[in-house]
């Protein structure tokens, strides 16, 4: 584990080739595709995915978003969080605490966070401490929201 | 299929645990149990489920909820618009025709709906009149959103 450490991608023709493995690629990436294909973004601009290599081979990834204390719905006091998705390790690499070195670069920003994970990850997101948002039809619709409090935030009273 | 007909189900111990036999039960599920032992909600209260049985069983359900206008960010002009979460027809009653049936119920109010499909099943939403809603990350951020429109409703500008 000492070897690898945790960095951001850049939006290229090879790491969107190397998301196909992800099982999560989605819309998201179909879009980043498109838009450098169509010159909207420059080749290696910024993406919002942070990732680990294992030699020349990305084993896993997250995407990172700061949300504006002017838009937290889960908070409080209102916060400026990260929204934290599509964390996944290959199957290959799994169990080998690479998905808890991506959470804990997360962390290492103390804002506070919020995820959806997927179905059957619970064990894991307890390990790192996040814990069960209060459900809000309104505002969480399909989602499980599970959130990370640093030193001095609290979640939202919504009753 | 002609037996069988949507109903709105409501909150009770019975439909509770019912949910339990569908994969996506999740904290929306949790939430609903919790307020109905702690009195927050009155027993047989409305939910936001609708539902299909066969005989007695509870074989097919989706939530659905109008998003006012004002919160609109998917549709051109703005308009109220329905969200459609947890569709899922039980493994033995797949491939019948129910998952058509409830979303053909939600088709009928004549309101653009926005969806997030669970991966592997934009085969079933293409055949309903889906089309994926271009991705914008501070609003979709892990969901592969899809859209319908009715007559007169287009799907919003973002580039």
């Amino acid at each position: 584990m000492n070897e690898v450490s945790v960095q951001k991608l850049l939006i290229n023709y090879k790491t969107l080739e190397e998301f196909k493995l992800f099982k999560e690629y989605g819309n998201q990436e179909l879009s980043m595709l498109e838009d450098l294909q169509n010159n909207f973004v420059e080749n290696d601009s910024e993406s919002p995915f942070y990732g680990i290599y294992y030699g020349e081979t990305l084993i896993a990834r997250m995407s990172l978003y700061k949300v504006e204390k002017k838009y937290d719905k889960y908070f409080e006091p209102r916060h400026d969080y990260l929204e934290l998705w599509k964390l996944e390790v290959l199957p290959h690499y799994q169990g080998k605490g690479y998905g808890e070195k991506l959470v804990n670069f997360a962390k290492s920003y103390q804002l506070p966070i919020k995820t959806n994970p997927r179905i059957n990850s619970h064990g894991f997101w307890e390990k790192m401490g996040f814990q069960k948002a209060k459900y809000e039809m309104e505002r969480d619709f399909g989602q499980n929201p599970l959130i990370w409090l640093p030193e001095g935030i609290h979640e939202k009273n919504i009753h």
